[in-house]
């Protein structure tokens, strides 16, 4: 077209040649393309407890990948040709729940079943993001593990509303789509439970480690310690990440914020060592909503969260 | 690719289906298309007096022309098949401000080239766009009338800090692209001025409206005859819509707010008094910096009066 | 209990002996209770069509009644003595919304089977609420008059999204609970509504108003000459009153916010004329999200049109 | 010091050499110094009802006056060469609230005593500072004449609380220090006072004009009358601004904000109305609170006011 | 009253029947109730050297506790059935200091003569508070120690200010009723003291722990040393824990916040070490202006470590 | 002038007569004055990449130093008498970009040359303003030593945008004003810079330290090791703290805030560590916007790594 400084369709950014941006690794799915990594939304959060926006985190946390670069000094090494294929955001329906959930299963089925990744990110939307997206994933691949990163169990009984963001884990149990055994929660903190969930989980066979076991036994060990044991039972581990298991502070934008949580560094350091372990192929981030935040502080964690778990692999 | 509710590279939201948002009006510029609009972002506010992000507003007014739906009940006219085509936004220098505003007279240049559309859209960006985008039209079209909307004459001098926003109708007519006596500034506010800048608005035969012109007067009747006085001058006559010229009240992310402007009716009535005229045949909307506003209140304000511009016409 | 300056269970409040604020006129309703106005939230909006968090509007509007007396200047009256009976808010359901609608109208209805006012008031929500609202009420007195203050008609289709926010009028004009020429539409927008819609509204014979029709003719008015021509044919009006009828400079907090509606003053005479008229016995206020509002202004409108209704009957 | 481009203990701002900032026009006060205003402020809001910051307004509103030049078009007048002189900030004591009134009557009386203007402008604090204010300048002037800007009657009784913001002239009349009838208040609104204190205006003959005198009579009309009126009877009239007589969409920044008051228009032309008579030498504002205000919204329409008292004399 | 979904006078909130929230364990104080917890708020910050808004905290910090649930997974237990008897807040005077300091003293007193619990917490307010507070519990129980967590030692001098948030521990050495070396100070941070009360603190024999200790010590140890310590010589300890010891990123809300002190997590342990001490018996919150906060972060904050001190003792 | 409460011309704060709060240290330079420190402001930002107001930093850093005393109870040392010389803050070009990035190197040389302190305060701006700054020093006391406390390594291209906030050790390398091996970088992030950045590092012997090293060895033992390598080769070392280094709960402030950074206390004890040096002689603080800020915690945390260097020494 012969614009000497237009690029029509085009955003006009500021560009150091010699950067790559990760938001440039993403490719909308074509048919038949391949990525190391599939990428999907799943923004759906009208079923949480209280009113959350984390149906928006979506776009943020993309939006927020434009502030990291591929290159790893640690490592010293450049992810720049590391290709993420990005399937989009489900179409949910604004007043029907339980098709909203099972579109979002259905969609996840539908990635999987296009075999055009190994490895998937899933961004949420409330934590109820998991049941059908585990669902999805255990349908494809049989029996998987989930490492939960969360302040809370989510295992509420579901007489009392339903599948809220406060169940994923009982539905998942309860359908049989994951066994207590296979399920470490890691995080969970003092008076942000209930005693009959704790003794769900109990009961369950669910692996707990608490604040206080992450304060004296460090996060890495644990990882990694679990890992160990997942790996003999499954061949497919998934890390579902409520972001609220993060502090206050260093995560202002979660629902259910409290104090008391891991820091920044912790969940980073974290996701590198769960990343590099081969069974892990899948994550999810849950719980963040942009219009709580402040300048997109937890959206921008989860983004770094993305990169250890895409690159730190 | 048969997904049921992907589709990858489409944002995933709730459509009526009855309803044309003015945003799917939009269509970037490919070469030979037509529309009834053409419209480009100037995002250039470096050298604003005051630090400003009016370089975003490009960005912001065309998201908010997704609140807006093509149909006037007053008119019962439905603009759904109204074409506007989008050109982008200028690549502007991120440290040489004379190349930049070059670029930016450049651009629009090339843009009028193209002869794609009779009627023309300008987002900045701060009110010093405004100097290059008149001159390209002059360049493009001869003798120009122009309105301006602005609490401010603009006619500052260029010696104590070079072609800032304050300087862009200065900066016109000493450089011959414009004639004193077609300036029309409206909305000049007490206070807010200086004197030598006043007698210099007399000295150039510019015409000049202030707020209690507008109070005693009424906006529409100064608009219809300023219009006939300078259509029997120019034949192309460009509406300079500085949003300070609304009340602080009413527009709260500009740069120079202040109290005792232009209410957001009056600012709307106006600009659709003066889009029916069939000379005025092109618009800028400048000084908005979003990251000063409020719920992009002024944003909004700014797509309601593209709406006038392009329909009202 | 003998404290000298504590009084357990009570707010510690400076209090002026002479003054009554309004929120001391409201009492919970028990047993046979009677009072002037009866008073509901309907804390309901998950199925807006955008995210909403107009369900904490019903508890932001009541704490704004606190900054408001029961005195009257212009009529030199104190309704210090005027009693609001508080039926308290709908417990809705978290994730069923179908029920949830139902709840409201069972709700509603069960609120008027105890006759204990004359007049109510109904704090949604979104708009979606009127639907079983204006339902119920259809049950308990047969035909009613609706005045509907919105800048939207809010007759969509219910086939894309099922019943939202978006859909009320329609809902209760298809379900035959309200006759189209029974109901009138005021402050209507250009550019924020469709053209099947609007002429859904001629087709069914609801009367519309325009912002230019309020601009021309004047808010009060327009509403002595409905209220006359209604109250012929109805013995119960009901207003429904969408905050966003309001320009965003002086209700910023309502979800649809935009440019060119009514000022906080004509929205108050407006109620205020209508309020005198004898059939007017109910009006619900809705679209006020909390969340998205400055020093709760949106809130403190709400109130203050709640007072117009309440007292200058 | 023969640096280029540094002056130390002056600030570096862009400067335009035709330009006069209002800023520009004050000078501390020295001995023997003579000003066309003088300017005090009175940053006292401790005794406020409710928590109030408007102790930081005096600094916000004179910061204010740097986005004002001192040139009108209006007028066709600069008013570059006028002198404010600025007698700086009352020393409050910060837990002795009687000592804090005391010292505020002092010092206003101390700055009249230098007889270094003929008028005056003082910044407050809550409406408690205007006790003590008028206090002062009856015991300079002798019998004085008061014009109220306000939502509220300010006349509550002294027992309930003490001297707070909502008793100053209740305090000034008790105390003999302001007839009754030599008192006039504008702007009061509905439901925003008791029915013992307009009873308590009756009784002492004090004028009252509502908000629907405003709207039916116009802010000028009404305020010429009584500058007529007062003007038989006493010397000096002194403005007293409550800046909550403005609708809550124009001074967001009051803490008693509310809906139905004023808007900026009219409050600058009735400022500019009531400053052009001989006898008005003396104005106030208060009730701002800088920390709840959006972009120093309310201090800019204090500035602006101060404007039209200084300049439109 | 037989409605279906309605309570009037009870908030419609979401219950999940498994989940008690702390919220739930809080009773207003009725004649001859008991409970393991007093609790009182002192809702006064008038005499705070700044501006603060720290008498709202006791509403927000209660608002808080339904965040929490009564579950302790680290300990396995739920206290559900502890009961927290809330004597309300202490009604202060508007404009008399003196009178309302007298009023928090008396009050507290009233309480402790109840007999009704055998530890109390109090929300502060600001600092002040403490003064009347551990006045009234030396009356009541003799000779008491004091734990004070503060960035501050907060033994200002009397004379330039009065009794202000920065005496408190003054005016209770100097009044006899806390001995210097029954009081121990953690937190203390450089730059924030001045000499002359570091010298007073010495000579007073306060024990001061800088947080160059606390990096050093570690907050734990340090607690446990110096509750041995002072249970050799008293047999009442109270925790007075000025919210500003934690660091800015954790605690924003307080008036005085800066960066360098200690961490959520190390208030939580250390607050946990001190409640698990048989004598450790009271306790109070203060420094914490909700109006400064960010999503009630440091209310939260607040309200967790009045579980540690409740439950984890 | 004999007033009992008004000091015109200073403000009237509350003032402890035994603190001295370390703003009172400043006093404006003057001929032949002498101090400590040497402080001035090069408030520059419009050559950022992205649109920044950190040219608004030095104002607000100042302010911030009223929020903290003199006196150091680690030390038991109060610095009240240190003289800190305010050279104030750089005039620069609202236009011309290259004329102000001379002018900042000229200011910064002609204080130099002044002699008047030993040490030098220097307070950005963005990045970019560390080249000129940087670059006067060289000129003045020849080979000097840089420790860049840095997210990112700066030494983008020229070529893509000019002399940027991204280019300042490249300037200063290909000019010749430092050599690689005078400059450390600590608090290199992952996914924050470029191969091609980190190779040109490598090639130009520049000692990198990554956040993985700071975490393994700890930020103290870093400084110390690497003061004492280069104070074997410079006899000037100059620390040049780019706030971004630290993690975006503790500097929220900073246009390219991101997770993972080092903590407030890992920032204040690497700065005392690195002050107590005698070669230590200079320090910028750079990029910090308190537009983007939270109560201004970061130029809170700015102020107080200030004290670390000027008095920690
Ligand atoms: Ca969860
Ligand atoms: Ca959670
Ligand atoms: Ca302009
Ligand atoms: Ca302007
Ligand atoms: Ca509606
Ligand atoms: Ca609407
Ligand atoms: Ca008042
Ligand atoms: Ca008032
Ligand atoms: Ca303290
Ligand atoms: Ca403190
Ligand atoms: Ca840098
Ligand atoms: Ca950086």
């Amino acid at each position: 077209m012969e614009f000497s400084y237009l690029q029509p369709g085009r955003p006009a950014i500021f560009k150091d040649k010699f950067v790559t941006k990760v938001n440039e690794c993403l490719a909308s799915y074509t048919d038949g393309a391949r990525g190391e990594v599939g990428l999907i939304g799943l923004p759906f959060s009208k079923t949480s407890i209280s009113m959350s926006q984390a149906s928006d985190a979506p776009k943020y946390i993309r939006a927020c990948l434009s502030t990291f670069s591929t290159f790893s000094g640690e490592r010293d090494k450049d992810y720049k040709n590391f290709k993420v294929l990005d399937f989009g955001d489900v179409q949910v329906h604004p007043t029907d729940m339980e098709e909203s959930i099972e579109r979002l299963r259905i969609s996840v089925g539908e990635m999987l079943a296009k075999k055009a990744s190994d490895r998937y990110i899933l961004l949420g939307g409330d934590h109820g993001v998991s049941y059908p997206s585990i669902r999805a994933f255990g349908e494809h691949y049989g029996e998987i593990g989930v490492i939960q990163w969360d302040a809370h169990h989510d295992v509420r009984n579901l007489e009392d509303g339903g599948r809220t963001n406060g169940t994923p884990f009982r539905s998942l149990i309860e359908g049989g789509h994951l066994k207590g055994e296979n399920l470490v929660q890691i995080g969970i903190r003092d008076y942000a439970n209930a005693k009959v969930y704790h003794d769900y989980t109990k009961e369950k066979g669910i692996t707990v480690f608490t604040m206080d076991d992450v304060e004296n036994t460090g996060i890495v060990p644990i990882i990694k310690k679990e890992l160990d044991r997942l790996s003999k039972s499954v061949d497919f581990i998934y890390l579902s990440v409520d972001m609220d298991v993060v502090d206050q502070a260093f995560a202002p934008g979660c629902p259910a914020i409290g104090p008391g949580g891991i820091t920044s560094r912790e969940l980073l350091t974290g996701i590198s060592a769960a990343a590099s372990h081969p069974k892990v192929k899948a994550m999810d981030i849950v719980e963040i909503d942009p219009s709580k935040d402040f300048r997109d502080i937890t959206s921008r964690l989860a983004a770094a969260a993305m990169l250890r778990f895409m690159f730190n692999h």
